[in-house]
């Protein structure tokens, strides 16, 4: 981070007409969004969120609400502009971009962006999701992608995914990468009943067991117990990182993505920013392990992305806070 | 409430391509909404933040960081734009009215709704703040506020305040109002010591015991420990109840001014919406006894209505979610 633009922004915020502080976390959030560009006013008129779509073999035992065709059917929804992150991306001003990272069918669509590492992974609860190459393939995609967008102009990312039954790895991962019990961390993704859902935890168990990941190895976690948009969105989180650009994660799938990026290349935390808190169970447990707080408390759990996309406005306002504002000596105004 | 609005909107949003429920708060705010304006898709394109500007007699006992004149100064910088809650109105496309319900110095300004029911209220710790009368005016002076501003347009308000000192008549209120003790309802406002937060305290337990407020007499708790601008926008909200118009409450001050209202009008209630949690320590206790939850969480401590406003897009959101995403039919989608 540039730590001459984070001083000139503390330094400017502290002469704005309200009392130290007391933006709290918008205030953070500026310095850090000035330490991240090197701006005080950075450019962030275009804004992407990335939705990766994997499916999942694991959805042969029954661990989801939908069954595995809602992938492809969510992602055509998706590019026909009617799902919920494309709603709040149009209110955010937002472009979003559908990548198939990972899908098990084939879709023809120009507006689709075909990456395919392959066509779903295998059934964790029997071996490994994929191989280390794959793996890496995947994150090379989110690397790429967020490139080839900055290549556009886009200068503010949110991470979105799309694939049914990407709670199940997502919590495997957690906890092959924390230590953090399976039963504190699996929950009911999109609504499964109790009986899937202890079904869900014996599976994650299972994948655990049959797999063995080393939690010092946040690629083989990925290949072993991960999924191929899992990976994307690590590959999008360390994409930003690299070329320094902020980066809203949204819910448990993208912050247990973030958690594995940030595990490869730990610098990537300080170009994370968390945007709400969601209902699924893991969800506060993952933005803990990286130190996150986030924003929002709307007790969403639908994942695509829809949280990240409604706090661009919070980041945006931020840099108008620090923009715009009067300070005490251009206002006239007796300090404390 | 329009109770067939809400059904309607209910019976919409279990059809959008999302997991029943996924959307939390969100689906909640668009039913609420409906069954507030009658509507499913309400024209929300005019918003209005109500700034209530008033005096406190209570500082001279020396519990504020910020001299009394800077009530009048940041007035003054509202009406320039320069203030927060101006930044982040002008970002959500909303209006900032600001009142003199009771600021102690005349502001020969156009731009300044100038009511004025009386030059700042006298020192609670000594007596009442007011008489019954001029807290009554006070009230009617945010109920025609709202009045005269729904007449030009406006569909949505937030509430806001300015007025140095005003936490300590807040937390006087809230503690007659509900028996929630003194010392769980004092906090730092605007950011005093130790040895200020000490005196605070004791000053808001002189008040009422010189005042012994009655707690079912909402109108008697506002003239004897309240102030003009807290009164104000109580009045605010009974407006917006009164005219089935939404208003989006900001943090303490405003909070502990809905809750009179909802003691004045229980039914206003209905129209409410909380927007963040604020850091000021009896904020969560006001939320809660009005069984609100905000959907912000961003440390703020601030006021002006500048939590408020940043809700205005979460509202907006809701509102589109409801009308602009597909249905599992239209989008081809199989269910759960």
């Amino acid at each position: 981070l540039h730590e001459a633009a984070m001083e000139q922004a503390a330094q400017r915020i502290s002469q704005l007409t309200k009392p130290p502080g007391s933006l709290g976390k918008l205030e953070e959030t500026a310095v850090r969004m000035a330490g991240i560009t090197g701006s005080l006013n950075p450019d962030l008129n275009k804004k992407a969120v990335v939705v990766m779509a994997g499916d999942h073999g694991v959805c042969e035992e029954g661990v989801s609400a939908f069954p595995q065709e809602v992938t492809t059917q969510m992602v055509q929804n998706m590019l026909s502009d009617g799902a919920a992150v494309n709603v709040f991306a149009r209110q955010a001003g937002a472009d979003v971009f559908c990548v198939d990272v990972g899908m098990r069918e084939e879709l023809a669509d120009p507006r689709l962006i075909a990456r395919n590492v392959r066509r779903g992974t295998d059934n964790i609860a029997k071996g490994p999701a994929m191989t280390r190459r794959e793996a890496a393939c995947a994150i090379w995609t989110g690397v790429e992608t967020v490139r080839e967008l900055a290549e556009k102009g886009y200068r503010l990312f949110a991470t979105g995914e799309m694939g049914i039954g990407n709670t199940t790895p997502s919590s495997a991962v957690l906890s092959a990468l924390t230590g953090i019990p399976v039963e504190a961390n699996v929950g009911r993704g999109t609504g499964i009943d109790d009986f899937t859902l202890r079904r869900k935890r014996d599976v994650v168990m299972e994948a655990l067991r049959v797999n063995q990941p080393d939690m010092t190895d946040a690629l083989g976690v990925l290949s072993k117990v991960g999924g191929l948009e899992i990976a994307g969105l690590a590959g999008v989180v360390l994409g930003c990182a690299y070329l320094r650009l902020p980066v809203v994660i949204d819910g448990f799938i993208s912050t247990v993505a973030a958690l594995c990026a940030t595990r490869i290349a730990p610098m990537s935390r300080d170009f994370l920013f968390a945007s709400h808190r969601s209902q699924e169970k893991g969800h506060a447990a993952a933005l803990e392990s990286m130190e996150l707080t986030p924003m929002l408390e709307l007790g969403m759990r639908l994942g695509e992305g829809t949280g990240a996309v409604l706090a661009f406005t919070l980041l945006e306002a931020s840099i108008r806070m620090m923009n715009e504002m009067a300070t005490f000596e251009s206002a006239g105004i007796s300090k404390a």
